[in-house]
């Protein structure tokens, strides 16, 4: 079961908000939907909220295509087309897969918008539905490569995993941070599948709990050994000599190999570090962000107090009280004992291993392979 | 207020289960009634614990005069009041205060019994109220005292936080942990009342949530800034420059200075390590446990899973995640920068400085002064 589907007349996701009490999918005939969908936390996780942005163009794209009034050229379809990407870039500031889903995405819109005009003359509804049958087919091989680069993040990553290791996790970075199967949790899933006995720790991840109600929830569907922990929790299950591996997953890594994670990954790190326990991060080559030198640039989403007032829908604080709910953090990269790519790991010092990498994946996209093979 | 009284005929307490969203209070008339209060956490906090059972023994001494059947001297009386002595110490195990003040209730006890038992000769529901009165006596002085010596902690550690510094706590330390005012949160009254400046950064303390829902309350009442965060924020606000100093409490301090607190402590007190942030306990003197040598033999209480599972009262993780769910950990001495209790700031090594504490404490007591005043 997939995290988010692309239809022929809609978008159809799991509302992670209703999990674990209740599996419900939401199903969004438009772009304005899909935009609330992520800023509302009904899907979350860095790969799957760019697949889901990519959806969202595509319904856009369609609905032009059914109305195509206003629209006379490329030029207008693609300006159009920004003012939707734009939308959908202001949902959530921080995982780089959403501008680089989107991006995707335009560059694509870009390439085939004069072919599809000119094959319609005089027709602009039938160039639109050129252009949203091209983003069809690009969002849809989005959603199946970040499967196969799931799969592949999990084959490079299991083999870091000691056999019997309690492996500690944050957040959620399983099937429902995807498309399928998880980045972190992937890892994890290919280590069970494996056969190395490992025992799963999960950080409940205040404020939103996503470990307790996904993590939880995708460990307990897949009969994987799991104890649910509250985050501070962690440091004296560290010092219990429970913990022999830390791995989380990644919203954005700078070119210094600093991650953006959620909340509670650098302290997390920093324990890792004082109990001499590795402390590795999973993500697709899609959250590296070259752009930016180190992740003091990463800008880091700030969300309501409600979040941390009101645990599980009931308010628990007093009135009056303030709050500060950052979404993210930042972990240096020199508390990181590995990056785990889809195209390998990587180790310190990062800033080369990077650019090393994303550079021969230009160059084998240049070549016409996919990144994600 | 206070958070627990006792009155000619029963034991009144803050239902600390129903704040913030009521101030109730419980009326209880029996000591069954008290030691299920102290199991439930409707009064929770080291020294509160321990002056509620003080008082729990109290209403058991008022029974015993009441319903004198089957008791003809001292020793009889004596063995009645140490059955329920032991059912109250079974409540709470990781807390040393509650051991202390059911300790000094028994001695008491055991000092007045062949008196008056002497003075009533024939009459062992007289000589059972001529104990409930001297009982009555010691547990009203032990509740006083410990106002006194939350005061005293708190000149004493007011001293060691900058002006205008962020202060970090954890849990609930304040009135509501104590009979009135406080231990690490008296300190930070005594700065905020010194006029310091300081701002309150305050753990939420799961899985009970005492920092949301009782220090926010008794800062909010109080006027004194504060922000409310989730425990897995504190790498990062420390990270920001925002902390100057952390502060908590302690259930038991063992010879080397080691220290049970609140689940969440010793991972705090790695993270200010890191940060080259002062880490100070504030603690009264019976808090200290010279018998255990080290905080390896500090029994941890391990709690339901429901606590966990069920922030809020609301079901959060799936059905058939395994939980676990210590309430406190024990961080070593070598990581606290300095012990604030009623008679003075201690420094490391710990050992010889705690040990020449209780020296002159039982030196002045043997003088006849009280170790409180």
């Amino acid at each position: 079961m997939r995290t988010v589907e692309l239809l022929p007349d809609r978008v159809r996701m799991i509302d992670q908000r209703r999990l674990p009490a209740e599996l419900v999918h939401l199903e969004l005939t438009d772009h304005r939907g899909v935009a609330e969908a992520i800023r509302s936390l009904a899907v979350r996780g860095a790969p799957a909220i760019g697949v889901t942005a990519a959806f969202g163009l595509v319904l856009a794209a369609r609905e032009l295509a059914a109305d195509p009034a206003g629209i006379e050229d490329e030029a207008d379809a693609i300006a159009r087309l920004e003012i939707v990407a734009e939308e959908l870039r202001r949902t959530r500031p921080t995982a780089v897969n959403l501008f680089w889903a989107i991006d995707r995405m335009l560059d694509k819109a870009r390439a085939v918008a004069a072919g599809a005009f000119a094959q319609s003359p005089g027709d602009p509804g039938g160039a639109l539905r050129r252009i949203a049958d091209a983003l069809t087919a690009e969002a849809q091989a989005m959603a199946d490569e970040d499967v196969a680069t799931n799969r592949a993040i999990g084959r490079h990553g299991q083999a870091l995993l000691p056999d019997g290791a309690g492996v500690l996790t944050h957040c959620n970075t399983g099937s429902l941070a995807c498309v399928d199967y998880g980045t972190a949790l992937g890892v994890i899933r290919a280590a069970h599948g494996a056969g190395k006995g490992i025992h799963v720790y999960v950080d409940e991840t205040r404020p939103v709990l996503q470990g307790a109600r996904l993590t939880a929830w995708e460990l307990v569907q897949d009969g994987i050994p799991a104890t649910l922990i509250t985050d501070n929790m962690a440091g004296w299950l560290m010092r219990q000599g429970r913990v022999q591996a830390v791995i989380v997953g990644a919203d954005r890594v700078a070119a210094n190999g600093d991650v953006a994670n959620k909340i509670g990954t650098y302290g997390l790190a920093v324990l890792a570090k004082e109990h001499g326990i590795p402390f590795y991060v999973a993500a697709p080559v899609s959250t590296i962000d070259l752009q930016l030198p180190s992740g003091e640039q990463i800008p880091i989403e700030q969300r309501r107090g409600e979040e941390v007032t009101h645990p599980g829908g009931v308010r628990v604080a007093p009135d009056g009280i303030a709050v500060w709910n950052p979404a993210f953090d930042v972990t240096p990269g020199d508390l990181i004992s590995a990056i785990v790519t889809d195209r390998g790991v990587l180790r310190a010092p990062y800033r080369p291993a990077l650019a090393a990498l994303l550079d021969s994946r230009s160059r084998s996209e240049r070549g016409g392979a996919s990144s994600h093979a």
